[in-house]
């Protein structure tokens, strides 16, 4: 790959224009727009973007806009855009309805774990997603070309690629993000409503309650969309978290000791556990997979991979693929390379590792 | 005072010893005790007290152990010490039976809203309290001038000071500490027990959920004695949240949109308006008020202070007091000095503020 890639970044909010910079930074060449001329225009002024227009042969197409118009614009460009190499993907925060809407083998869905304090354009940076994680959902007719090309691209900005399924995708997220998001206001409304009465309370709000309510200061107007939009999964992780909580209350006032410091340090274990950043690049292992050239194929690995925690760093289609077999080179921590080889085997797949 | 003061500290763990070395930095002659001898000749090795016997006159005594023993060590000095300069105090996080048990008018019982990652005599920094609130739980039964004094010497060592009943405290810091620990940590062990099945969830968890489960790494063993000891506020707290917890789902099922809404803004407002540290000292204004020396008057200029969040960063009482009648020195911010000498006002207390 020696010719300048071209990308196009629909929406020039604070994640498209944060990737808009970041793969400029990476050398590619990229024209953006936004339902707003006047971003467009500060997009070109500042030079977040090359250029309004794509440019011809655009090889990656990134919906950045609000969720609810993702599918539409999606369709547009697929039918717009026929070039077999072009590859679309989004950045909405919830996956289930846009993966249904948009089932076109070119179209991968996708979401960066990144954010910031500031929002829109005025806060874009090109390293946001420098070590940041960036779920794609691959699915049975995702080609393994297409999902190994676009993970390589989110490579080249530093981001953590891994797979999942969109249906899960959603209850995970609802899990990490979006319960948490719940609970951060009704905690702070708690606190508010009692600090009306008493409001030295706000001064004892020390570190902890600081920590637990941070993300509720997030902007109010983004959220119902997301959080109706995943309602089903939340539902479910919020009925389960209220047991959980009605549980602890219980062990409390019946003085059931061994059952709340159970549960007290399972979560201290957990919590200190929880992985930190990105590793550096070096101590990596470069393993070499034989997969059916089928869709599907590439996903299992991939999943695999995630299932077990194992980053997958770098991944190329080593060749051009014919016939039903390809090879596959990906790049992963070296201290997970065993137990990942011996889970690849024991699913049948051929794979050794280079030395 | 030019003579140098003295205290005592019982129990040399994190707050002790972090104590003991804030004092000794602030001018103070300090001695301290622990149960295991070996902290205690760790802690004179290393500076951290002057000696292990407590010196001479002895201004202020602070019982820094596990809760559980604070009330019997109390009584122990009270009957062995019987200087009426003395003040005592301790450091525990739950003030309600500590209060109601050591009713004696030189023990005021306090609470340093202040921590570390770090455990024991390992962790003790001398600026641990620079800025920190630090809670005193007067009664009626407190003397102006006892509470006047070690305001004083909290203050010397950078702390905030807020006073509150010893039963208000104990409803707040369920609101703003043991709450939000009991949630940190169910939300963590429901994401461990859904990441047994998908590890990838931890790649997922972002900053949000890093912040809402920081507190759960804690030290599990301290935890069930401060839960159990403030039992009945947690469980009208916790039962509260709950509550808005399912008020929370039902608007999500139902799409009560603008409720769901409502929710999430208020939340925003009340965390972007949560006060941050200490103000500088600069721009303080300094107020004389006059009291009645009788217990109870100074509790109620302190309390004002508090309920209005008026922070008073010093305290003193201008003249041996005689008569019926004493000054009190206070230094509040400047900004908040019109609302609160009007407060005070309002409260028939004479009020003037210096120029």
């Amino acid at each position: 790959m020696t010719s300048v890639k071209s990308a196009h970044v629909v929406g020039l909010g604070l994640i498209g224009a944060s990737l808009a910079l970041a793969l400029r930074g990476a050398g590619w060449r990229v024209s953006g727009d936004d339902a707003d001329p006047k971003t467009v225009e500060l997009a070109l002024a500042r030079g977040v973007i090359d250029q309004s227009i794509p440019a011809g042969d655009v090889a990656l197409i990134v919906i950045a806009t609000p969720a609810g118009v993702v599918s539409e614009i999606a369709h547009e460009y697929l039918a717009r855009l026929d070039d077999p190499r072009l590859i679309i993907t989004d950045v909405a925060g919830v996956k289930g309805a846009i993966v249904r809407d948009v089932s076109a083998p070119r179209f991968v869905g996708g979401h960066p774990m990144a954010g910031s304090e500031l929002r829109g354009l005025a806060g874009a940076r090109a390293d946001l997603f420098q070590g940041c994680t960036w779920v794609l959902t691959p699915t049975e007719a995702t080609p393994p070309d297409v999902y190994g090309r676009l993970h390589g691209y989110l490579r080249e900005i530093g981001a953590n690629v891994v797979a999942v399924s969109s249906a899960d995708h959603d209850r995970l997220v609802a899990l990490a993000s979006h319960v948490p998001h719940l609970l951060a206001g009704a905690l702070m409304n708690q606190a508010a409503d009692a600090a009306r009465e008493d409001a030295v309370l706000l001064q004892l709000a020390a570190g902890g309650f600081r920590d637990m309510t941070r993300i509720a200061a997030g902007d109010p107007a983004i959220w119902p969309d997301i959080l109706f939009e995943n309602r089903d999964a939340i539902n479910v992780a919020l009925t389960s978290l209220e047991e959980r909580l009605s549980d602890l209350r219980g062990a409390l006032v019946t003085g059931d000791r061994p059952s709340l410091f159970e549960s007290l340090q399972r979560a201290a274990q957990a919590r200190r556990q929880l992985p930190g950043r990105a590793l550096s690049s070096e101590d990596m292992a470069y393993l070499r997979v034989l997969i059916a050239d089928r869709p599907g194929s590439l996903a299992q690995v991939t999943m695999t991979a995630s299932e077990m925690l194992v980053n997958i760093y770098d991944i190329e289609i080593a060749h051009a693929i014919e016939g039903n077999r390809g090879t596959l080179l990906l790049a992963v921590d070296a201290r997970e390379a065993e137990r990942f080889m011996a889970a690849l085997r024991r699913q049948d797949f051929g794979v050794v590792r280079e030395t």
